[in-house]
């Protein structure tokens, strides 16, 4: 099992233009987690509170995600997220956000999470993804996801993280916040500056682009008319990109990550079709690549 | 000579975040005339006024533009636009409109043109447009753009309009504002309700998605750090895509429309680096090729 992802567990609410949901599973791992099930084999580590419903521990249990990883603090709430989609159904409000047990938790690993070869570390506070890395020496493949919280509060570790990264994943609003740089292909050359040797710049509805030193590649997003809730859709995206990649045993040249990139945005534009991991329910790996096989005609000139 | 174009000549003042340029040649017609060239040969029509400058009409001559479709109106003022790009260099202000000799310009086709069996309707009054649909009776693909301002002031002449059309081109903003569906995929099916056989949705830096009654496809933006000014994007995008059906004599079927918008793409991705025409006249059909091919290399999957 070469793939760990640490992260968020969360309980969100979510408000769209037609539809409001109370006290959904959530969170940046859980999303990542259950996208790379589809894949290969996942271990996933973070932290929940007292709340966390066992039942959705046994749902990424059903997928073979190894759980062990999972801290329960005693006493303790999980992390919460409300938030509100805008009608264009792509602008968000967080309406509200309690870290709980998220705000300090320490991440523990275990001697065979350690030995990990692919680490994901998801969105969550810099402190925590630096020491994943300190206790994941033997990785030869580190990616992190951040946002624009950590970007202006934690910039001096955020800069640290990313001399010790491989990849990076993020939004472009993101990317031009951490480099300055309204351009979103230079604003990506600028972060390969500060280190990693990909990005990976999530566009949303507009898809997504791949930047290392010698090559730049941009693949749209799957065209759906039917987006029900997009929470998650960029933690779902990582998660079928690296677990792709760990599955296969494959490194960031650029055939691997063109493959990559489309199996999470095949993933993620399921993701988005139903609220929290209801899509994901439903669907087989079969049915990515179903329409990973529309998606590669979609792009296919003639 | 098969491919006609009808639309705005203009004179452009465009503010950069770094640079300004006052009075250089602009508008719908002229953009994709330019870009449609580089395909097979294009017959212009529109109205200037004796501040029109010659060498810009020579410019298209160069080009193999049939330009005797450009009235001159004595005594009268071209077209003129103002505009101020945003820090993305993708939002953009009108400071000042001038319609001057466009206002209230009928055009009369020659016996030829009327023949034209590609029309293409760029910006401008829809007036103007139902009048060349009215001389054209014997086109097999009458394609027009639109903007905001006729959705809005002439939407029941647009709506006649459109029952008339093969093809719409419009950008994902004004397909929303014409059917008030914020659904990008949506709002493309609301239209193919209200006549076009087929609808291509332009996202500016975001690429162009195709719709008609069986298929959508998008096709990404060709990724350049190199925008200096994005004025005549959407139209060179226009004259690239025509201008290859036109050339080679294509129906609107889903391989000639992906083709298309694909040297769609790729034309708009070189008239973006320069100012006004300039970096067009530092091109040949040949750059168009290599970076056509560079993009088909980008969207091939593993």
């Amino acid at each position: 099992m070469s793939l760990l992802v640490v992260g968020s567990f969360g309980i969100d609410t979510v408000q769209t233009p037609t539809e409001t949901r109370e006290d959904v599973i959530g969170g940046s791992a859980v999303y990542f987690s259950y996208a790379a099930s589809y894949f290969g084999p996942v271990r996933i580590v973070g932290a929940v509170g007292d709340d966390w419903p066992t039942e959705c521990t046994e749902l990424l249990q059903s997928r073979g995600v190894d759980t062990s990883g999972i801290e329960i603090c005693e006493g303790g709430q999980t992390f919460r997220w409300t938030g509100k989609y805008m009608d264009n159904m792509n602008d968000r409000e967080t309406l509200d956000v309690q870290l709980n047990v998220l705000g300090d938790f320490e991440p523990r690993l275990s001697d065979s999470a350690r030995e990990s070869k692919y680490v994901f570390l998801a969105n969550g506070g810099v402190d925590m993804q630096l020491s994943v890395l300190d206790q994941c020496p033997n990785a030869s493949m580190r990616v992190a996801d951040t946002m624009d919280l950590w970007i202006t509060t934690q910039r001096d570790k955020l800069l640290e993280l990313l001399k010790r990264l491989d990849g990076l994943v993020l939004n472009d609003s993101e990317a031009i916040l951490l480099t300055g740089d309204k351009n979103v292909v230079r604003s990506g050359k600028k972060i390969l500056d500060m280190g990693p040797r990909f990005v990976v710049i999530k566009r949303g509805e507009h898809g997504a682009m791949f930047i290392d030193k010698d090559q730049i590649f941009v693949l749209p997003a799957y065209p759906t008319a039917d987006v029900v809730d997009p929470t998650g859709a960029g933690d779902s995206f990582a998660g079928g990109m690296m677990g792709y990649l760990a599955a296969n045993d494959l490194d960031a040249d650029l055939d691997s990550m063109k493959a990559a990139l489309a199996y999470g945005t095949v993933t993620a534009s399921f993701n988005v079709e139903g609220f929290s991991l209801e899509r994901f329910q439903q669907i087989e790996r079969e049915d990515l690549e179903a329409r990973m096989a529309e998606y590669r005609r979609m792009l296919t000139l003639p």
